[in-house]
């Protein structure tokens, strides 16, 4: 068994010295920054989540790849997670397809259903789809990933697609992960497909989260998947420091936002 | 009045000894590197156009931006064309707007309504529409574009959007052109929208295609924009060599494909 350790990160807009923030450009520079270093220290892997909000500015993880393709060397890259859902799988395909040419066997793809409802309204879709959107679309982005022509029809299409072909078309397959917050139909989902799993964690123990990992791979084993590919991501809030003590109070310093008091 | 000087790409996947085509992937690190050679010899501007065959594999435009807005430092950056109809213009302004922060004033678009018609039914559109989808969709790319809040309603959606701010936001406005191949109606909806005009010139003089120049400088000193905000692009195939001879034979050399003799 192999372990890599990498980062993600949403993009962190910079707070100004009132409680607002700071602009969202300088958040992508930063973070294209600390791609650059994540690869001079050595880490495996760099991924960017997608959310649309000013403190999270990172609505097109796809162009970070890219951008993190064109400048770095080594490191692997990817989004974490795409909200699938809400985008067009074809267009995903070809901007990690891209990524890949440039930066051949280094590009990934965690496709999520989504986490927030946000992406919902903003294009144009019905959040009470989600489940149906999500199954159809990653079984569109699989088909393109897996052969060149794809023939093919799901419910999140009115046409279907006939002996299409998709460019450009990466020298081998991208890694495709199914990401989820830890549904326990995501789990069963990942195995039907047999992909591997990434677990997005925001709170919990390690037992509760063990369970998922238990889980998943005892149905992999039942499908009779070879056992070597039901690989597990985790991705989890971390705080680096010199040691636990310097850790904890520096964090804790900056994670109660100042709020001035209003009273003098 | 001053002139750039650049040049656009679809990016060429080379032939192979056979008569068929190499792969993709290649094609597009081929393309980076053009631009970065672009960037050396001091070329004002590149442009990524969009196309979806194995010949042209440059799908997505905006990604190749991305990457080269990360590896140059002083080029010119665009999409030449997006074509607007068939792709969502929020995602096409966030795609833009990433590469805007990691390319300060170097990005640009030039929305097109399209050239052919193979995106329609890629991306499950029905091409009679290609009109509208490409009116309501460059009028949602301008407001976002303009403005932080965007409140509107249009065609190509079924939901109104209400005070919605998309990120990132790029530190100031794209420059959006309007690409067109040469049709009246697109001449006069640049006037009408304020916007530079591309032409995307594939044949016919420079008599012919002086005249969309005439008309659009008559109208638009007719509606009363300020004159210098006026500009127009040309996108020309063009051949370099040392001099007209030796550019003409080394052009007419490969200008027609390598047919292998059937008979011998």
């Amino acid at each position: 068994m192999t372990f890599q350790l990498g980062v993600y990160s949403f993009g962190n807009t910079p707070r100004t010295a009132d409680g607002g923030y700071g602009t969202p450009a300088q958040a992508i520079r930063d973070l294209l920054q600390a791609v650059h270093v994540a690869e001079q220290v050595g880490l495996d892997f760099f991924g960017f989540g997608e959310h649309h909000t000013p403190s999270m500015p990172v609505s097109s993880p796809t162009s970070l790849v890219n951008a993190a393709a064109a400048s770095t060397h080594r490191i692997g890259l990817g989004t974490t997670v795409s909200v699938l859902s809400t985008d067009e799988p074809i267009r995903v395909f070809q901007q990690l397809a891209t990524a890949a040419a440039i930066a051949p066997g280094r590009i990934e793809v965690v496709a999520g259903r989504g986490s927030s409802t946000i992406t919902f309204p903003l294009f144009d879709l019905d959040e009470r789809d989600y489940d149906l959107l999500y199954g159809s679309k990653l079984e569109l982005l699989l088909a393109f990933n897996g052969q060149d022509r794809v023939t093919w029809s799901g419910p999140h299409r009115r046409r279907p697609l006939v002996d299409t072909l998709v460019v450009p078309r990466p020298e081998r397959p991208l890694r495709i992960w199914l990401g989820t917050g830890g549904s326990p139909n995501s789990v069963l989902r990942a195995v039907e497909l047999g992909l591997p799993m990434f677990l997005g964690i925001l709170g919990g123990t390690p037992e509760y989260w063990a369970q998922y990992g238990h889980a998943y791979h005892e149905a992999w084993a039942q499908v009779g998947h070879p056992a070597e590919a039901a690989d597990i991501a985790v991705a989890v809030h971390g705080f680096v420091a010199e040691n636990d003590r310097q850790a904890k109070a520096t964090y804790l310093e900056h994670e109660t936002p100042h709020v001035p008091n209003r009273h003098g």
